[in-house]
């Protein structure tokens, strides 16, 4: 897995876009003291090596009616159904997350649900997956940090 | 906590923009065959009602050097330091986010790091917070999902 | 699940027959200055609405020579099961409380018995319902709290 | 704990009234072929001895805007403070139940609130009981049973 | 489970036999100021109440070559199982003792064995039994008190 | 710790009084065919030896009123304080057996007691120990192996 | 299992062969004071009873690529199936070290890759043997002590 | 941390030292046709450069009176103690190998011993040490596997 090597030109660049994807080059640009071209130049160039995947708005959860958020634990029967498994789970946009980890669960994802009954319809949906023997589930209380700029930013200052 | 009332024409825009934050409202505009100027006096009552809070771009940590994800659990000596202690994890860019949890952890965290050794010194930082008394790290092996998309689809549609 | 709205003297109603739900209604009345017709009315109509379900006795279970409470977890073999396990769990009397919960148990219930001999008869009993693949017991020493006054008079309070 | 004696008579008295308190002692008596004063005699007996203890509402907890249920596990510092937090805990409405228990935990409680961040709430005020070291929260995702008349017909018709 | 009712007199015979089950019935008897008959009466009147069950030679176990002592807590596939799988471990004479247990076994037990290979081939037996899932175990490294003295003359005392 | 040396004869003495200390040594010899003095002399033997420890009854404790066990599990704050807790515990007389363990707990004792109250009372006396941090408790619903003669006999037709 | 007798040469030898396995038997000779040909005699003598088992380099593990340690714990379907799990497992050059264990996990080894991603194809293919029900992982953040010399030096000063 | 390039022959040599570090220059040059001063210059860049580390003797611990294996999960009160008690820790000689780690334990050991009651001594050493709060330990009942040349064999010939 090469990382990509970057510039300072690339990391400002990527610092500003971090806190308004929408920030239009020129005032990049302007910034930066170099033409709207080099922006874009770089940018694409940044989004051709995949350092870049894509950009997404901030939606607030709550204000969508879903103020729910779980952690399952998830024991398989066999870890050769791993593959299997996240195939369908991730046909269940309610998991915005799911890791295969160490320790004692095989799978453990995050789900994002209405309320309570919601949350239990869809726990017990990731039951019934064929090749899951169990489940542990979390809840959050309160999400207090769900935050990536700040190590964005660290990031781009260390490189 | 009011929700928010959207309309069919409000889904529709969001439902592009989750896709990609920098798509131009003309764009928009010309799909929804409604004026651009529409599209922008919406999007900024969403963005004044705090349903878009922002955009951000989704960069490959990976490719950036940070290969490595942990989730902590966090055991405080008192309930009553949770605030204190969020704050300072606020403080270590590292930590992604952060949860109130029910069971047997009163913090749950998820950690971002470039490899092991650099996820101990991000642990024992999180260790040496005053009121901690314990932490266990559970580590990822591999991230199978993290998008967000999925839901927002999904709960534009059911809106 | 829209929540029933009930106004002052409701409230004023449901705070005297929680402490006693024999107390006559011209009781009632004589007390809030009202007509005990209109008492009559307020319950039926909260009894209608579903506010009130009923009313029981509070007897004294040790008296009667239950002495012994346990509560346990149990382990399903798959969720799918848990509507059929809990319809096999409400015909065993013993059993007066069942929750579907998270955490490491899918099921978790309240069980009443005579001695130890007894309960271990009804914990096997409950380990034997197809679909449980296994339970953990946890053995009350003394049921020091069991009121739930408090909570209906501090409701009535807030509302 | 002398376990008191019932006739015949006594049990098919508390059989009716189990189902309904305020069941009127005439209708009791023509069922039962004596007389209510009998009937008045032995449920004032019942009381006296304590076998009843007192009659209660049985209220729909949801349409009253409480919906979520948890059980908390108390870890205390020291065994002796037992009776001292048991003090504390029964000053809070929402903890309608606490049990003394075996096992991992030293006290086991039931709580009821409005919503997560409510529960959060109570969970706190619970944690910062002085001699309380630590606790555990496990949340119900649905009450399926919760019924003491099935015991008690039980009870009388063994006796 | 009938008490058995035993008098002064008893209490003090059983206290010495506790000590030494061969002390002669003559020094009882010229202790207690009765006579040998009336001591030979009693105990054989408490053989046959079965509150007398036997006598055993208390051995040194490390001085036979057995110092190894574990504890094994074992996890049955069903619980109607239990009996048989006592049965079974009733013909391993290296379990002394065993449990029908609450918490997270099912069964709990004790054995002895020569040293650490003498055990795993024990632990292995067990295993080996139907309807036994796995097992758990728990290695002393002291026996520090195994004493049931001290309880008899506490109970013959209170009695 | 040197294992004694014991021959053929010592070892059918031993196992006809295993299962009946009282018998006397004339059957002994009797069946053996030696002097009823040979057996005198062994039995002395092995009692200055220290294989045989003593000779105890074995009553029924639930005849006695003590039908309730418990395996307590007792986490220390400090090891070191290993030894002056098990003084303390050998002086609580419902303590029969104790032992330093590996594993979760630090020693690991089983209780007699009457009943649910009286168990809770001896565990509270337990939590108080100086030293002690934690305790954690697992009842046994039924003993149903208590045997040292299967071993004993083991042993001696091993040797 | 019997333990060889060594005397004092016998320890110095071994004592600086230990730290250096290619020590020419003529230095250790000088310094011993005796023949060339008698350390040959000796070492000859220790590979033959089997005290000496080989020899091995003690390489850098990180240098060479294989900087990630990681504990696995394993739990059987049943444990008459150790011998030939072990076999598989032997199979594995990652599996360093494996233990048959009391406790939770019927079998404990540990492995070392080179990073996560390699981490988890091990950990996948000991998933996949049969009659491996689960495993448990435990990952190495620092490898701070590895060092059998230490006990070496000691064994032989105390012999 | 740089890996060193090493080139085939480089391999070959390990490949051979591994299993016999006293395996003669002359020998390993002429069977890979080098002269046995290329195979010294190239050992001792290897050493030189921290790919050789030394060399030990494999011996046999239970012909040397240590038959017993454990595995030792500690607790610190506090991370920032970790280096101290690293430090006290391989003072103790028993302490082969001590682990940083993830999962519920901040340090994990292996100690090896005599006996139980050997071990036992170790333990308590090992609890006493300042800034542990608490141990865990997990015996062996064999090592099984315990062999790192597959490993190594692997590593050159993948290199």
């Amino acid at each position: 897995m090469t990382k990509v090597k970057l510039d300072e030109i690339d990391h400002q660049i990527l610092d500003m876009l971090i806190d308004n994807t929408r920030t239009p080059f020129t005032d990049i640009a302007k910034k930066l003291l170099i033409s709207a071209g080099t922006v874009h130049v770089r940018v694409k160039k940044m989004e051709e090596s995949g350092i870049i995947k894509g950009s997404s708005l901030t939606l607030d959860y709550v204000k969508l009616g879903y103020s729910f958020i779980a952690y399952v634990g998830i024991f398989l029967e066999k870890t050769h159904q791993t593959k299997f498994v996240l195939e369908r789970l991730s046909q269940i946009p309610y998991v915005t997350v799911a890791h295969i980890t160490t320790g004692k669960f095989n799978i453990f994802c995050k789900i994002r649900a209405k309320d309570t009954t919601h949350a239990k319809n869809i726990i017990f949906k990731i039951d019934d997956i064929e090749g899951i023997s169990r489940t542990e589930t979390m809840i959050s209380l309160e999400e207090s940090i769900n935050d990536k700029r700040r190590l964005m930013h660290t990031i781009f200052n260390e490189l």
